[in-house]
């Protein structure tokens, strides 16, 4: 009973089925007709216009989306913990020649105007120091907090003061919109551009950018060609990305990632060192209530000395979930 | 009847079977049980010891492969209509961090150690100019034409002597050595690495690159992950890939595409711009020719003014390429 | 007697004078009082608004240059033999992040429209390509030949119809404004920055990039210091500038050095491999030929296995240039 | 009176005569006599072969040391206000190709062993996280601090342990040995690079980059090139190099700074932030008592809201150093 992580899960039926369907004879890279009806797609879903362009990885998705809002000399503010900063092998520095990541302080890796202010206002503005262009938050947060969409529109409001991009990586969007119970467009706010997760959700291997601001695709579709992430047969990605919008799938699944987290918590809420409001659960265990749990078959991440993080994800089995709850409720 | 490209080809049905039957829980990234196998796959397939990375894309492949062998400082030698120069939106310049590429001459889209010289000759050997540090070639070339395994020895011997990597983007490879009835390791000689194509030849979005020196593959794991292309499903590009290897797939579909090519010269080959020695064709053809087969429900790329390039794939329906060929000749 | 380049060239007296009354107490960078008159002295040189930035060498100087135009994914039309191709060692690529140089034909090292339309008219428009977004031109060329005010008013138009930036390496502008007895306004024509060479003409080691895109400087400005080019006694660089300009000795010292050149080529312009427009002679000689000049005591850079290259420079001895032209006459 | 920086200060007259006396005509770039004595001279400074390069600025230095030591895919553990991090605009992810800066804690803004273990050993040995391949301290510090031998032997040995580069920032090397009265070899300890500052210290603008091990030097002159950074009259920029070492002047001007810098301090010590170990004095002064000094005719620059840096330099006045020890010790 694997809680290790989302991010390896089994791919949803109807993303299969949508795949097999795509595997007629078509215009290669994203000429294809199912490419063509991605903008539309997910215009409705946001209620407006937006440019939207698949690849296969989150890094590549939050990379090409900064990419088409910083310079090489510029910088991006974002979280100490954000998996910009600590998961994806520098990609950033890779994607944006140089630009700097600006590393901000906030409790369950969320920021705030006030930890933003932190690191931006003591930045002279001379040539000496690199200028910040781009904020990137975590939707929801690598702890799986949700941000609220008020606390989004401040940032957003601090964002447009200082003529600054807003990023946000949603490699668990679909999980904070789940729990927030708003529309996808108020769990984004007025950002530039969000990295759509679907791999972690039921999808095989496709994410979507989503650009608010649609010019800026214009410039990442070289870049993405650039970067090699431009498939010749991107019909099979758009096919994923348009599966999960179908129905609404991408909600089903992150409600029932979100559940079974919820179910792994139980009644043992006092040991969480985050409240759990996406699919993940962080708990306080020493290591010998965490040998008795693996002993019981439960897989999952040490986190620290201490703690141990589950992730459930859309295929875990809800009984597993529970029953992995009471295990941790009898310790 | 689309003669475009072989890159939008549909999937193979083993293709498919090895993906379905890999949607179990496995480890994320490259830990599963199927990428681990690579390195025993190739190296049977090569007779040698390999180090063997997926990744998504033709273009990605050469990068990265590259990316081992050159400094930012340094220089590629390569054809001047190779894929890196031509087609892959500066990629090179990407990853290679600004290092350059050096056109050489070379009928059909081949180099040789003459046409090579012609290019690294004349470099002084000072810190003014961008020095040589890799030759890479393609095989099959841009135009269709196989490297036979003496040619290749030879350029090997040349970059051995002037201590450059040598790199084969092999997008097309099964094309050549379907053509060259050689094994494959005389079809790619002593390089340091391969691009296994995979995409135009029954695989979905898998390619393999092959390092004959693995040691160069320790650097590269990073740089594939800093780029993006480490997929945490990691397993669906290794089933592909390990399918492709199955029962010789790989060879198989290109001997189908490499017939439908031959089929679609026919009695013609007094058209014929290059020899087909793969799965491309070339042919001079006028305006009016061409417009007369695409009313007969061909299609195909203009190549020029006078010329058409026509492509087979693994799918080709052989019944179709014969008629083109017999059209061809009846024009 | 050296005509080997005038890179090395003494530092005019002047200049000297300059630098030393700088050495006072003021303000770091390009914060004191010198390096804020440049704006305006060149300015009135040129007879229109222009920021203008100090930088140590002509490579950072162009390389700057284009660093406000072109963005890592674009291009850079310019001569197969310009400077920055030939002889900075890939600094373009390192500058521009990977952008890549497009190379034109051109008699004498010179482009014109015709010829860079031959560059680019080829490429598609598509993400697969790289895409042009500038030209630079260097004036007068790598063989000594000055572009017309209507040839630069040309190739700007092209540029301007095409959206493309305008670059002018002007490492030799001094020479070539002294050759065609224009204004520098009329040398360089409708180009968005140019590279003001001093070094080769009597300063020790100051370049002025001059934009006549005052915006682009904003940018540059930080690209200077992340390049290590912002010196914090900037203003002994200014102080070279402005004695460059002061009194017009720049056209003096060009004027000089074109005179030695014209007096090199003395009676035997029928050696000439290109007219001489600058203080650059390539002349036919055998190896006997310039075996002999060279137990006369003349040095110079053999060109190739059948011709030299003689530089002249600001500070070359006349009565030498003349003695070397008449024994070039009697071979 | 100015005691805001070292680093616009006056050029020292023996570097005038220095440079005076090397305008001659001589090879360009570095092949002149004096940029040929380099390894020599330092190589007796140091007592050990070693390879050196001048540059013109310290962050050009810095990061071109760097360049020879990380790939564009590791990371450099500095300190969280190094002057690479704070004041160089980025550089070195520009020098670095996106390599990222790992930022550790200490006081004083000094690293020790304990400190970059803090940042080192949580780095998980994987892909997805950047490892680190070098460490870079300054010498003196950039709060004026100096490390003791001892000190840097240990932060060597951990280096050394872990396969870890080890580079000095030495923009105030000089004022570090002065103050330990050691040799320069005990003041650098085992690193592989030094940044060798003297334009704070006398020089006009040229700084050494040290190799101590020289096969480094091999790649970043190709580097030093490609960055723009070869000056073609670099004859000038070695005899400021060599004048600095001549008769032990670098030493001599750091001890008349330093001696400043103590006068500076006076009977004022229990003002201090940071005990005095370079020419940079760090006092707790509020805002009146620094508007005292200023109307009294000091210049220094606010450091935060309530104290005050003063930097004294080789030329500082004694006297006036002393008076304004007084006049602090007055307030």
């Amino acid at each position: 009973m694997r809680f290790l992580s989302d991010n390896a899960a089994s791919v949803h039926p109807r993303v299969w089925d949508a795949m097999r369907a795509a595997d007629i004879g078509d215009t290669p890279y994203d000429g294809d007709a199912l490419s063509q009806q991605l903008d539309e797609a997910f215009g409705a879903l946001f209620g407006r216009e937006v440019a939207v362009l698949w690849v296969a990885t989150g890094t590549a998705a939050n990379c090409l989306a900064l990419a088409g809002m910083v310079p090489p000399h510029g910088g991006v503010v974002c979280h100490r913990e954000a998996h910009i900063e600590m998961d994806e092998a520098g990609a950033p520095g890779f994607y944006l020649h140089g630009a700097k990541l600006m590393l901000a302080e906030g409790e369950g890796a969320k920021l705030d105007p006030a930890a933003i202010r932190a690191v931006i206002d003591p930045i002279r503005d001379d040539v000496h120091q690199v200028q910040p262009h781009a904020i990137s938050i975590t939707q929801a947060s690598e702890y799986g907090r949700a941000y609220r969409p008020d606390e989004i529109t401040a940032i957003a409001a601090l964002a447009n003061e200082r003529s600054l991009g807003l990023h946000v990586d949603g490699a668990r969007f679909a999980n904070a919109v789940a729990f927030l119970c708003c529309t996808p467009a108020n769990a984004v706010g007025p950002a530039q551009a969000l990295s759509f997760g679907c791999v972690k959700n039921g999808a095989m291997n496709a994410e979507a950018i989503v650009f608010f601001a649609p010019e800026l695709a214009d410039v990442v579709r070289y870049r993405r060609k650039r970067a090699g992430h431009l498939q010749s047969k991107g019909r099979f990605l758009a096919a994923q990305l348009l599966a999960m919008l179908e129905g609404d799938l991408w909600l089903e699944n992150a409600r029932a990632a979100n559940a079974a987290a919820q179910a792994i918590v139980g009644a043992a809420s006092d040991r969480l060192m985050h409240p759990v409001e996406a699919n993940e659960v962080f708990m306080r265990l020493t290591p010998a209530e965490r040998e008795t749990l693996r002993q019981q078959g439960y897989e999952f991440y040490d986190w620290g000395a201490d703690a141990a993080r589950f992730v459930a994800s859309w295929d875990s089995d809800q009984d597993a979930a529970r029953t992995l709850g009471r295990a941790i409720a009898n310790l």
